[in-house]
């Protein structure tokens, strides 16, 4: 046995509450070491005198690693635990001792693995309707103009126009308003709009006032008009956090500015001076960006107003959760204090924090109820796009991902291709439509919540920023496929209603195909895609090169 | 390099800030397989154009792993790193992405590793006396009685009487108080007290007024007097914080016995039924006792509840600090709570949880400050007592302790030989008196707080609970030579000003020897023990078997 590779580990994705009453335990492995896992456990205070044994199954295989699972159901929920494992010709006891040939019960209370109890306030519950959405990504300035009453001197884009970081073209509410229905047919049931709040950019993430709409996309009616809209059609809205920096045109950075030391802001900032200056630059920004200072969000006044915006906006406007830019950056402290307070306002409100990096530590239900899985991205670019990884190494991959999170977190991850913040990915895969079209089948079959960027269903193109931030082309059939596709896998998601549980990806035998199983609370479905140059196979399913199969409850669809 | 081995987990005791501009990064490899390791690293925003490069050295040596760690000194603290690695053969990139020949830094922010900011509210800032501190360990019922006035109709042991699990002895905060200046001529300058609130019991952890000082061991008079003698001597003082369950004799729970689902309490505790029921037990309580309802600390009103009584005794006492009982049953959502409002009542005081097992999820900054280190005591009697262990495998396990924790928390770790939870440890190594004297070195020089559990050091006997609760034994000559180790040992702790940094655990080349070697403030330290039947050496120390040496600042003292 390879005992390097044996992983557990306390109070993290190895170890979780899924309700009261039931917890899920895994166990890392090296890949194809084990012939048999079993968990041996009992409440702690009974352990040392007797032991249950239930076997594991091998759940998630990675490149170098097997991740074996088991859902327990505890009356008393003291849980002492070890690994019992078998490598076809040896057992071995797994424990905070390590591999051992014997275990010693009676002093198990030094050792054995524990979920020590579970308190209902350190469970994250799974928010169903995020975890069966289908998003709807908007930048805003670039989706639709419908607005005709407001001052438009400030467009400099002609719609349609490749634009530039400066270019304003025109979008706003009331356009988005407009696409309500066209939206809802894609089969997106969820917007994420990225910020609407006064700001001088296109973008938005410098905001001047939290408490008003930026007037070139609309006002307060607007929004609420907007969120009826949405409630309507049975959608939900997620507005767009900006609160790890401000644009320098916020009174209270003014204040800061003008009274430096003297100012009640002062703290606000982290500021190395009596004064914050440009030159050289004495406070902290994001990403080297003067304009945006950082907000102190470990200053608990900070927190007060920050989290007074993100609950107004609920209690005001009825909004369904928030998307946090830049959350990583900012306090876990703060997102404790944020979350307590948003669920209180609104316990179906979502939190999808922007980490593009291995975010467990924020995703233990204290903190964020998902990520934009730019980890998901990444695998899917090099496996689409970059010709990095075969179907065997984007399997390896993607369930490597997914054993990074609990179950319940890897049902409300936001999966994603593209976003304002990369290139198309459609340009990513060189407009091979085919590539775009198996890459969004594993999309809406990956577990979590598929986000698709606006325009990606009439093909648009475009390179990093500005230039994925291209105008919506409406009134152009392009992309008739490409929408009864988007629409075809969303009612595929809400036939089945998938949860994480018994999901499967794996490569086929002959290493060319990528295959998805998944387990939905009324049907199950499968997705071939093979990106090879040959034909492919997985049992009896044959797949052609440069394309994909998905069966639904058994029969084929598509 | 064996690739299973390698593991490095954001945001833990992997990486890990220690000021606010100063980050720890650790990364764990496969046991002497990795030649040469470096961090590649700069500013996350930076990165994708140039980095920088420091070699990392081998901290820690466990039983299959080398654990290399660097300190970093950062200007700009968003930081994004790699790992390079060289195994005498090959380069290895190692990143989110796994071990890699290569490595594109262009595409970095999809999988390098980060800590995204150095936030000064999620800092665990190291509480200096906590890390300098002998805490001395007392049973109150067991240790001495002095106050001559109160009802002594309760005892019914005989000082010096062998105790059952219903033995009153009378011990008491005057007692305590009177034996302030044989505690500190031992060289502690901290106390533990078991609980001293109002209870039936001797152990008193079934409290039934928590606002009250139970009158066998005194009134508040008292508690005022002790905690000025403590203080008068430069010492501190920790009470025992029972916040996981309570008397059934309480008036909330009888307010509940009485009332059922109609008591406003009723949601205090956690009952599955209108009314609590012995026959069948319907209701929660701690390890099987019926007698000890389990406070539901998920709810926020007896979150509010339970902290006012820590706040009280900080407010109105001036303790220095809570140690918690069964405090892994209690939700994290409580103890974040609880430490925000304890630290911002006296930010001196320190937050000590009894966790047996690994606690890093309870030690990252927003809970506890330390827990009582029991894997430490296992590694100790596996070597002094149960010969489960040599000198390698006791290396190896004390390594591997002090990897699963900071820097920071290492340093304030309460360790300890035994308690009033186990067997005394000097009935566990069979009443050996070198034994003892080489553990207590051990005690000492291990990164962390020492704690002596009363009556060690007159060599004081005892089975497991009640066995290891005797009386002390006050006017005997018992013990003069432990009691002077004892001293020392403090006043070497005293002399160098221990930090973790720099220390080095590891066996002699003979497999003999147990080294362990200390960097202070103002001097260092080595300590060479041999259990093994033979003489032993390390370099030029040689060791006699069943002995130890001891040397600060190069000259032995012992």
């Amino acid at each position: 046995m390879n005992q390097f590779a044996l992983l557990h580990i306390a109070d993290s994705a190895y170890c979780f509450p899924v309700s009261e009453h039931e917890m899920v335990i895994r166990l890392r492995t090296a890949k194809n070491d084990i012939e048999k896992a079993w968990i041996v456990f009992e409440s702690k205070y009974v352990i040392g005198d007797s032991q249950k044994k239930l076997p594991m199954e091998k759940e998630l295989s990675g490149e170098l690693y097997d991740y074996y699972s088991v859902k327990l159901e505890l009356e008393d929920t003291r849980l002492a635990y070890v690994f019992y494992l078998y490598d076809g010709k040896e057992y071995f006891y797994f424990s905070e001792d390590g591999a051992t040939v014997t275990y010693d019960f009676t002093k198990g209370y030094y050792n054995f693995f524990q979920y020590p109890y579970i308190n209902s306030a350190d469970i994250l519950k799974k928010e169903a309707w995020l975890s069966q959405a289908c998003f709807y990504q908007i930048f805003i300035d670039r989706f639709c103009m419908a607005d005709d009453k407001k001052d438009k001197s400030y467009i400099n884009l002609k719609w349609g126009e490749i634009p530039n970081s400066k270019s304003f073209a025109g979008g706003d509410l009331k356009g988005i308003i407009s696409k309500l229905d066209y939206i809802k047919e894609l089969g997106c049931d969820a917007l994420y709009l990225t910020p609407i709040f006064t700001s001088p950019s296109n973008h938005k993430y410098d905001i001047v006032d939290y408490f008003e709409i930026d007037p070139q996309f609309g006002d307060k009616a607007d929004l609420k008009e907007l969120v009826k809209g949405i409630h309507d059609r049975e959608m939900k809205i997620v507005l767009d956090a900006v609160f790890n920096h401000v644009s320098e045109k916020n009174d209270k950075f003014r204040d800061v500015l003008k009274k430096g030391r003297d100012s009640e802001f002062f703290d606000w900032f982290v500021i190395d001076g009596d004064f914050p200056t440009k030159d050289p630059l004495n406070y902290e920004v994001f990403a080297g960006c003067k304009y945006m200072p950082k907000w102190n969000t470990s200053n608990p006044k900070v927190q007060d107003h920050l989290i007074s915006i993100a609950t107004y906006y609920i209690n005001e406007f009825d909004i369904d959760g928030w998307r946090l830019d830049v959350s990583d950056e900012i306090s876990h402290d703060f997102w404790r204090r944020f979350r307590k307070e948003v669920k209180a306002a609104k316990e179906s409100a979502v939190i999808i924090g922007e980490n593009w990096h291995d975010a467990s530590n924020y995703l233990r239900g204290d903190q964020y109820d998902s990520i934009m899985n730019y980890a998901f991205t990444k695998a899917a670019l090099d496996y689409f796009a970059y010709g990095k990884l075969d179907a065997e190494g984007v399997s390896d991959k993607l369930n490597d991902i997914l054993a990074r999170n609990t179950d319940t977190v890897n049902d409300m991850m936001l999966n994603l291709l593209d976003s304002h913040d990369t290139d198309r990915f459609f340009s990513e895969v060189h407009e091979d439509k085919d590539r775009l079209k198996a890459a969004l089948a594993l999309l809406y079959l990956f577990p979590g919540a598929p986000s698709i960027f606006y325009g990606t269903e009439c093909y648009t193109v475009g390179g990093y920023d500005p230039d994925c931030r291209r105008c919506m082309e409406w009134g152009k059939e392009k992309g008739t496929d490409l929408k009864a596709l988007v629409k075809q896998l969303s009612d595929v998601r809400k036939k089945c209603a998938f949860s994480f549980s018994g999901t499967k990806i794996y490569a086929s035998e002959d290493k060319k195909v990528l295959c998805i199983k998944r387990l939905g609370e009324n049907a199950s479905a499968a997705l071939y895609i093979n990106e090879s140059d040959t034909i492919g196979q997985d049992n009896d399913i044959q797949v052609e090169p440069g394309s994909y199969r998905l069966f639904v409850g058994g029969g084929e669809i598509l």
